[in-house]
C-alpha cells in the first residue's frame, strides 16, 4: 500500500471518503483505519512506528477538536503525516486546524483545508508525493487536473 | 511525590517554575520533567502509562502551540492531568489553549488560564485535588486563599 | 454526595443530562442543581460556602455567554470546580470558554471542551478526582477507558 | 457619591485612573475601590448589595481575563452597571470583553471600548447617566464635548 | 417619551420587539424609529440633535454588520446611548459588536449583549437608568428581578 | 483636488502620509483633512455632502477602532470611498476592518489591508481610478507597477 | 463593456447574480465569467493582462476561501478590481475576507462586505466609479440612493 | 536541485534563512527565489510552469498577508507545494494562514506552522518527501530526529 489513511473516530468516515476516492481515481493503493489518538494510544505509536516499515510512503491523518492524530503519528515516523482538520460542531474546525499546523519545529504534519475541500487536497497531495516516482500516478495527476481545468472553462462556457 | 509536572520543553521552565513555586507553599510533593510530546513519543507514553504505579496522583502538563502533551498523558493514564496552555509567538496561546481543552469526549484534560495565571493556577488546582486527602494541604490552601483575600483588602485600603 | 452538577438555567440540562448519565455509569453519587450566578446571587455564595461542608468532593458547573458561574463557586470554596462551557448562539461557546478558562491567578476552573464533549468530560475529570480515594470508581474508570478502547477498535475492524 | 469605581485588582490603577480624571473634571463626585471578584466574593456581594443605599446612581466596574466583577455586582444591584474591560497579556482583552458583554438576558453590564478609550468612556457614560438630573454635570458634559470637537478642528487646522 | 427605541433596518424588529416588550412591562414610555445610518444620514442626525430636546433620557439603537447607529447618534447628543449588536448572517454578530464596543474615547456607546439577550439587556438598563429618579420605575425593575430570581429557583426545585 | 484624503484624528498621521507620498508620486492632486466620525458628525456631513461639488473624485479615509468614518462619508455621497483599518493597540485593528468592510448593501466602503500596506494601496486604488480618464496618472501608475516588479526581481538576483 | 464580473466557481453565481441584476439596473454594461484562479491559472492571467485592451473599466472579482483570484487579476492589470469574499462552510467568509483584504502594499483589491451585502456593494461600487465619467449612470446611481432612502423612510413610517 | 525554496519578499529571508540552513544539513540541494505573487505574476506562473522541468521535485513557498505564492506555485504545477505562513504585523500571521491552508479542492498546499516553527518544518517535510527514493537523507532525517529526541532528554536530565 501507498498512502495509509487514518481518522480519528468512524464517524469521520463521510468526510474522509472523499479521500479514499480520489485516490482510487489516481490508482494510488491505501489502506483505512480508525485510530482514536486518545482511545487508542499504543495503537498509534505501533501503527506509527511500523509505518515505514509496512511500505506506506505517505500518511493521511484525519481529526477534529483538540485533533493529536496527525501529529502523533508524525511524532512516530520519519514518513510525510498529511492532515485533514475535520468540521467541528462548535469552533467549525479552527481548533482541528490549529492543533495540526502549529506543530512545534522538529515534526510537521501538512496541513490541508478544513473539510470536504481537505479531504480531496489530502488525495491530491499525496498523490503528488507519490507521483514524483510514480510515472502512472503522474499521468492520473495531470489528467485529473486538465479535466478540472476543462470543467472549469465548461462551467465559464456554460455561464456565458 | 503527589503531583509530576511535565513541560513540552526546557524553554518553558520560566513560565512552569512558578507552578512548583506554589506546590511547595502547599507542601505538596512533586517532580518536574521535559517530555516532548513531538520528539519523546516513547517516553511520553511510558511517563503516562507508569504515572500511576509511581503513585502520583495529578499530573500537570504545559505545552504551546499544537499542544499535544496533556492530552496524550491523559490518553495513557486515568489520573486527572492539568494543561497549561503556554503563550505562543504567533497566536498568543489561542492555539495551545484550543489544542488542549477541545479534548474529544472520553479523555478530558482540566484546562487552565493561557501563561502565568495558568502556571498558578495549574497548581492551585492540583493542590485542591491532594487537600481532598491531605488536611496538612487543606489547611494551606485556606491560608493561601485567606491570605490573597487579605492582600486584596489591603490594597483597597490603600488605594482608598 | 460526591459531586454537585451546578447548571446557570435549566435550558442547560439536554446538554449536562450526559454529566449525570456517566456520573451514574460511574457510580458516582451527585445531585443536580439549577443556580443561576446572576440571577441567584445569593443562593451561589451560600452554594459555594456550603459545598464543602455537604461533604461534595468535586463542583461540576456549566454556563454560557459570560459564564460567571464555575468561576464563582471556585472563589467561595476551595473545592475543585470543573466547568463546561456551554455552546451558545451567536458565538458558539467561544464567549462561554473565555469566561472560565481565563480566570485569573488565585482561583482555577478546570475547563473541559465546548458541547457535548465537555459535558461528558467534566463526568470523567470528577470520576478521577474521585477514583484517587475510591477503588470501585477507580475500577468503574478503567472498565470504561477500556471499553471505549474496544468501541474504537472495533469500529476500525468494521472499517477496514 | 454619585459613581463607584471598582477595579478588580490594584494593577488595573494606572488604566483606571483616566476614568478617575474624567470624574473629577465633570464634577461628578465619586469613591475608588478595589474589590477582586474571585478574591473577595463576599465583600463584592455586599458592595453590590449596599450600593443602592449608599446613594451611588452608576458603579463602574473594571477586570481583565474572566473579567466576572461587573457582571456580579450587577447581579447584586439594580444600579446602572457600566463595564471597562481591561487589555490582557495573552488575548489581549477579547476575553474580557465577551466576559463582560456576552451577559445572559435579565442582567445587563454596560460595556465600554477595552483599556484606555473605555477607562475614559466609562466616565463620560456614567456622567451622561448623572447629567439627566444633575443641569451642572450635563453643562460640563456639553462643555467638554465641545472642547474636544474643537480640539479636532483645531487638529484639521493644523493639518492643512 | 422616557426612551428612544431606533433599528437600522425593519428587518431588526423581531429581535428588538423583545426590547420594546420589557420597557412595556416596565412602564417606561417609549417610541420606535427605523433609522438607516447609511441610508438615512441626515434623519439620523436630525434624530440625535433633537433627541434632547423631545425629552428622550435614553437612547437605545440596534444594527448590525458595520453598525454605526448607535455611535453616531451619541456623536450627536449627550445623552446615554445603548447600543444592541444585532446578530449577522457570516460573522454571527461579532462585527457589529467591535463597531459598536470600540468606540473611540470621547463618545461611548453602552453595548449588551449580542441579540435576543442583548435586546432585552438594553430595555433592563435603559430603565435603570431611568429608575434612578423614577419610584415607579425602579419598583418594577424589583419586582421584575424578584420574578427572576424567582423563576429560576423553581426551575432549581423542578430539576431536583 | 482629485483625492481627499481624511482620517479620524491627527494621530493617524504618521501611517497616512504614506498615502500622501504616494499620491505625490503619482502626481495626483490631494487635500488632507482630519474630520473624527465622533467629534466633528457636522463637519463630516457637510464634508461627505460638498465632495462631489468640490469636484473630488475619490475619497481616502483612514480610521480606527469603530471605525466609522469612510461609512458615514460614503452615506453622504456617491463618489467612491476607500477605508484604510488602522491598526488598533487592543484589536490589532481587527475592530477597524470589520467597522469598514462589513457595511450593509446599500452603501459600500472599499477596503483594503490594515495599516501601512492598506495606506500605500488606498493610495494606488486611488490613483487606479483616476487613471481611468487620467493618461498621465495612468502612465505614473504603469511605471510605478513596472519599478516595483523590477526591484522584486533585483531583490532576486541579489538573494541568488 | 464596462465591468467585467469573474467569480471563481460556477458555485459563486447565486450570489453573485445580484451584483449583475445591480449593473444592469444601474444600466452599467457587463460581462460575467467563471475563472478559477487555481484551476485556471493561464486564463487568468491572460484575462487580467487583457482587461483593459477589452475596454474593462472595473473588475469585480467573487471568490471563497484561499480567494486568490481578485489579488491575482489585481497583479495583472492596473484597472481597480472590486473582491467579493464569498461565505464559506467552515469559516463563514472570514478566510476569503483576509486572502482579499490583506493585499500586500503595491497591488490593492478594494474589498466589501462577505456575501450578499458584498455581492450588492461591488456593484454599487464600480458603477461610482463609471459614474466619475458617465453622467447616466451618477443619475442611476443618485436615483437608487433616494430610493433605497425612501424606502427606509417608509419602512419606519410603517413601523410607527 | 530537489527543492525550490521561493518566498514572497526578500524581507522574508532572516525567517526562510532557517528552512536553508536545515536543507543543507540534510544534505538536499535547494536554490532560493523571491518571487512576488502581486510584483511577478509572469515569473511565478513561468517558473510553477517549469518546475517540474527543472526537476526540482519538492516547493517551499513561503508569504505573508494575502499570501498567494505558494497556491498559485500549485496552480501550475503538480509538484507538492509546501507553503509556509509568515508572521504578519497586524494579524499575526492568522491572516497568511487562512489564506494558504483554505485552498479550494483540486489544488493542495501543504501548510505548515507561522513562522520559524513553519521555516524549519518546511524543510524537514521537503526532506521527508525526498527521503521516500533518497536513502543518504532519510538516514539524515533519522539523525536529526534521534538528536533531537537526545536533546530533549537531555534538557530533560538537567532540569532534574
Amino acid at each position: 500500500m501507498d498512502v495509509a489513511i487514518v481518522m480519528g473516530s468512524i464517524s469521520d468516515w463521510p468526510n474522509i471518503k472523499q479521500t479514499a476516492s480520489l485516490l482510487e481515481k489516481f490508482e494510488v493503493s491505501f489502506s483505512t483505519h480508525v485510530i482514536s489518538a486518545h482511545r487508542m494510544p499504543d495503537q498509534l505509536q505501533e501503527f506509527g512506528k511500523q509505518a515505514k516499515h509496512e511500505q506506506y510512503k505517505v500518511i493521511i491523518a484525519a481529526a477534529g477538536g483538540a485533533a493529536h492524530l496527525p501529529g502523533m503519528l508524525a511524532a512516530n515516523t520519519t514518513l510525510p503525516v498529511v492532515g485533514i482538520p475535520v468540521k467541528t460542531k462548535a469552533l467549525n474546525g479552527m481548533d482541528s486546524l490549529l492543533s495540526m499546523v502549529q506543530m512545534p519545529s522538529g515534526v510537521p504534519v501538512a496541513t490541508v483545508a478544513i473539510g470536504d475541500a481537505g479531504a480531496k487536497n489530502a488525495a491530491i497531495l499525496a498523490a503528488q508525493v507519490i507521483a514524483l516516482n510514480n510515472p502512472k500516478v503522474e499521468k492520473s495527476l495531470e489528467k485529473f487536473r486538465n479535466n478540472q481545468t476543462q470543467e472549469a472553462i465548461n462551467s465559464n462556457d456554460k455561464l456565458e
